[in-house]
C-alpha cells in the first residue's frame, strides 16, 4: 500500500483541521494514512518543529505529505507555507467566499472554534452530561425534565449514545434498560408510558449483543445465545407494540444513532 | 444586527459540514447567525425542502444563505446548486487539491465520515467510555489500566473531560477527586504515588467552583467561598509540590482541555 502522512495543524485545538480531514480522506480507500494532529502551534518554534516533521515524513514516505492548516496568526500560516508539503489552508480556502457569501468581512481571532466564546451553551453541555450521568442506565426514573429516553436491553448502546447527546448538543438524555420483568410484561413500564414522545428505542442483533456481554460477564447465561435471543425479539415486539421507533446500533456509530434520533424526534439542537 | 442563515446540508452525520461552518463562523462578529443542520438529505424530495427553506431565509433575512454542502451523490449536490443561496461545496473544494496531494484518484462513497468504516476504532471508543463511566469519581481506585488520571476537587471538570476524551479519542481516562483528608495530608494518595507519570491535575478559580457547587448543593459548607477558596489553594499546592501539571478549567472548554493534556502527556490520539 502507498504510504501517506498528514498532518492537522492549529493554533488552537486543531479539532476543526481534524474533523474535515477525517471526513475528506474517507474518500480515500487503498491508501496507508498516517495522521498525525499538532494543536496549540502558536509561536515560531513550534512551527519550525512541524516544518522538520513534515520533512522527515516526506522522506520516509518518499511523497511529500499533505497539511491541513488553520492557524489564524498570518505570520505563522505564512512560516509553515515553507514546508516541504501541500498545504490546505482551511481559512484560507472558505474565508474569501464566506466574506462575499455573508456580505461583511471577518475579525480574525485565534482558537475560538473549540474555546469558551459561549460561556452559556458550554454550561449547557455540562449540565447536559450530569444529566445524562444521573439518569443512566434506570438510576432515577423521573422524567420529566428529560428531552429524550432511550429505552433498549443492557449493552444495546444506551449510555455512550446519551453522553454523545448531552456532550455535543446540549441534550438532556435520559435512559432506561428494559429488564426481565418488563419483557415479561410485555409493555412499557409505568414510568414510560407518560413520556411516550420521548422515547426511542435501541436495538442490535442478538450476535452482536452476545459477543458485547461475552466481554463484560464471560460464559454467563446473560451473555448466552439463546438469552440475547429472547430478550432482543422481546423488547422490539413490545417497543413495535407501543408505537416507539427503533434503530439498530449493529452498523450503525454514535454519531449516526444521535444525529438520527434528535432528526427523528424533531429535536433541533446545534453541535456545539 | 445582520441577520444570516447558514445550512449544513449532508447525506450523512451533517457533523463535518457543521463542525467546519461553526470553526469559520467564530470570525465572523457581529451578526445574528441561525445556524441550520440538515442531516441525512439522500433523495430529491428532501433536497427540494431544503431549497423550500433556502428560499424562505432568503426573505426573512433580506440576504441569501450560506448552504455547506457534504452531499457526495454529485445528482442530489447538483439539485441542490439550484437554491437560493451561497452554495459552499465542501468535497468540491477539496478533492482537486487532496487528490493532488495524495497522488491518487478518489473513491466516492457516502456516510462514511462519522460511519462504521472503523469499527476497530468504534469498539476502541465505547471500550474507552465504559472505563471512564468505572473510573469516574473514585469509583475505583485501581489505575493499572489507566492511560491518564485526572486529579482535582469535587466539580472541577474531571468527569466531562474524561468522557470527552474516552469518547473522542479512545482514551482510557480514568479521575480521582482529591478528598478533605487527602488535602489535610497534603500528598498524593497512596493509589496514585505509583501513577504519577499518567496524572494531570484541573484547577478552577474559587469563585467559580462555588458557584457551580451552589446549584448543586445551596447554602452549603460544600459551596460555601471559604471552603472553595481552602480547597483549590490546598489542591494547587499539593499537585505543585508534587511536580503534577495543572490546567485550569475556568476560562477553558473541554475540547481545549483534553487536546492540551493528551497533548503534553504525549498520548498521540486520534480523533474519532
Amino acid at each position: 500500500m502507498l504510504k501517506r502522512t498528514v498532518f492537522f495543524i492549529s493554533d488552537g485545538t486543531a479539532i476543526t483541521a481534524e474533523t474535515l480531514g477525517h471526513s475528506l480522506l474517507t474518500q480515500f480507500a487503498g491508501l496507508s494514512i498516517n495522521q498525525i494532529r499538532v494543536p496549540f502551534v502558536d509561536n515560531k518554534v513550534k512551527v519550525r518543529k512541524v516544518i522538520k516533521a513534515a520533512e522527515q515524513a516526506a522522506l520516509s514516505d518518499q511523497h511529500p505529505p499533505v497539511i491541513f492548516n488553520t492557524i489564524v496568526d498570518q505570520e505563522l500560516s505564512g512560516m509553515l507555507a515553507e514546508a516541504n508539503g501541500h498545504i490546505i489552508d482551511l481559512f484560507g480556502m472558505f474565508m474569501g467566499p464566506l466574506e462575499q457569501a455573508l456580505g461583511v468581512k471577518r475579525s480574525p481571532l485565534v482558537g475560538m472554534a473549540h474555546g469558551m466564546h459561549d460561556i452559556a451553551s458550554y454550561e449547557h453541555r455540562m449540565e447536559a452530561t450530569n444529566y445524562a450521568l444521573t439518569h443512566d442506565d434506570g438510576m432515577s426514573i423521573r422524567f420529566a425534565d428529560a428531552e429524550l429516553i432511550l429505552v433498549g436491553v443492557s449493552r444495546s448502546g444506551k449510555t455512550p449514545t446519551c453522553l454523545y447527546m448531552a456532550l455535543h448538543f446540549g441534550v438532556r438524555a435520559a435512559n432506561y434498560p428494559l429488564t426481565d420483568d418488563d419483557l415479561d410484561d410485555g409493555r412499557l413500564p409505568a414510568c414510560l408510558r407518560k413520556h411516550k414522545k420521548k422515547l426511542y428505542g435501541l436495538t442490535i442483533t442478538p450476535e452482536r449483543l452476545a459477543e458485547i456481554r461475552e466481554t463484560r460477564r464471560p460464559e454467563s447465561r446473560y451473555a448466552s445465545a439463546r438469552q440475547c435471543r429472547y430478550e432482543v425479539a422481546t423488547a422490539e415486539a413490545l417497543l413495535r407494540g407501543e408505537g416507539v421507533s427503533i434503530i439498530s446500533t449493529t452498523h450503525a456509530s454514535i454519531e449516526e444513532i444521535a444525529s438520527r434520533i434528535l432528526n427523528d424526534l424533531g429535536l433541533q439542537k446545534q453541535l456545539f
